[in-house]
């Protein structure tokens, strides 16, 4: 395990509660106002996205792209769209019809607090409202480059990326998969927004080369699957408390992970692996990559 | 009534045939092939989306963007992308939660041909890939235009447009409301997207003056009612066989609409003012909006 040093871990935390508190206010802004008709829709939307979470795609999202170059102002607008289709994913990911989890955020889940038709229509609306902020507001050098923005995060949450996961999840359930399989579910269901935030950050900076942003994209790949490692280490081995969504799921839907495939030495093993790959993979840049390292450090760091 | 001189009529007709299998052409090269992974959700988006509806939005943004002076080349991108957020809208609405119905356009409806979860799902990626489609290919006169085009969907699809709709009609169930009452629901909830339709095929074309745009939108605003006004004379007059989905859901489901409000003669004087409103904001356009017209009226004949 790498050590992040006392004064470092001070700079760090100082930094993630800095965006994580910008993250916040940007939402806060940039989501309906709940006193607007229709207010129930637009408390469950808030309800859904505010107050809560560790906003880690926000976090990759800041790093990869003051790495780039870019002004910090210009992320906020992309770092609140991808926490609002990330929100929408878990409104719909907890409805009865899917994972029918009551928990979340250590509050009750969307539907649990309003009802299930409004749950889908606050995710449906979260969606398009990340859409018309992405395309509304001006950040990125320039209108092509929001546009390749918007194209990122089309490509990353549909159904070959973010809903195509979710697919093969739903369709997994109580079958054996074998690691490469496992491996391509979270590719998709987690991984590719997770890819989309470290590349949408770089696309709000000057641009990179080619091979710069080959490094990048492997580090966002490592990254979405050590995240997925860990939690699943952390679903068999935390409780709900601790987690504020409910523990050893997976295990009661009959759920694959990689706990249930590895055993949970090997599962660490191979969280250690995909750290040392992401970091290996950041060599080339220098102090400019430190956010991005120090993220990879602490998403590790929570399963041990 | 403003009746169609057969000549005229017949070539209205070939043009909304040209228009429909283009889309439908267009629609089948921009949806996933349904042989990737995950092949049942790309199964499940292209049965929503493929081989049925009038496709009034994409006549809608072909005939306004015709009028506009666009390419008809340039249109069959944000038609399709349009097609795919109405599609995805009637998937959601027809699930369980929501009106729960078994059939649509003639057929079972999604969750109930494959399983709910993939219905949502295959709505879900249905969104994120008009995002996609509209932001990764080049059909308008520069990025900011295809920017604008974006912006007017998310807004026109989110909690201040359809989705907020869809709540308003949510809450209303069972509910007495006013005619301004139900108005404000069905502006909201197909009256946006059919304003979008409009408004999107003149940002394909040059530019347009404030009046001119203000006018269109006047049109639009009175289609978006008239197109309502009329369902709701079908669904209160039609047998299910006719209609392809569910007659009298409606009436069955409690649900306010403007023939259970205003009694079916007083409905069909609505529509004819509509209609006549919306002919009237064409007035200075000539020729060019001949198409707007007749699909103003086509839309009017359906319900009588």
């Amino acid at each position: 395990m790498n050590a992040v040093s006392v004064p470092s871990a001070v700079l760090f935390a100082t930094w993630m509660q800095d965006v994580q508190a910008r993250i916040e206010g940007c939402l806060q802004a940039l989501l309906p106002a709940a006193s607007g008709t229709p207010t129930r829709l637009h408390d469950a939307m808030r309800y859904a996205v505010l107050g809560g979470g560790k906003r880690v795609r926000s976090l990759l999202l800041f790093a990869a792209g003051e790495m780039a170059g870019a002004d910090s102002s210009a992320l906020e607008i992309p770092a609140a769209a991808i926490e609002m289709i990330h929100a929408y994913s878990l409104v719909h990911d907890d409805l009865p019809c899917m994972d029918d989890d009551a928990l979340r955020r250590g509050k009750p889940t969307v539907h649990v607090e309003f009802d299930v038709a409004t749950a889908m229509l606050a995710g449906d609306a979260l969606q398009a409202q990340a859409m018309y902020v992405l395309a509304s507001r001006r950040f990125a050098a320039d209108a092509a480059a929001q546009l390749e923005i918007l194209e990122v995060l089309g490509q990353a949450t549909g159904s070959r990326g973010m809903c195509g996961g979710q697919q093969i999840d739903m369709d997994a359930v109580g079958k054996a998969l074998t690691e490469p399989e496992l491996e391509m579910m979270h590719v998709h269901k987690t991984g590719a927004l997770i890819r989309a935030s470290v590349l949408i950050g770089v696309l709000c900076g000057a641009p990179v080369s080619a091979t710069e942003r080959g490094k990048l994209d492997h580090y966002a790949k490592c990254v979405g699957l050590l995240f997925q490692v860990v939690d699943d280490i952390l679903d068999a081995t935390q409780d709900t408390a601790t987690l504020g969504k409910t523990a050893g799921k997976d295990k009661k839907h009959r759920k694959p992970t990689y706990v249930s495939l590895l055993g949970l030495g090997s599962a660490r093993r191979k969280a250690q692996d995909l750290l040392d790959e992401a970091l290996h993979s950041l060599d080339q840049f220098g102090p400019r990559a430190q956010h991005l390292r120090d993220l990879a450090r602490f998403m590790t760091q929570r399963s041990f």
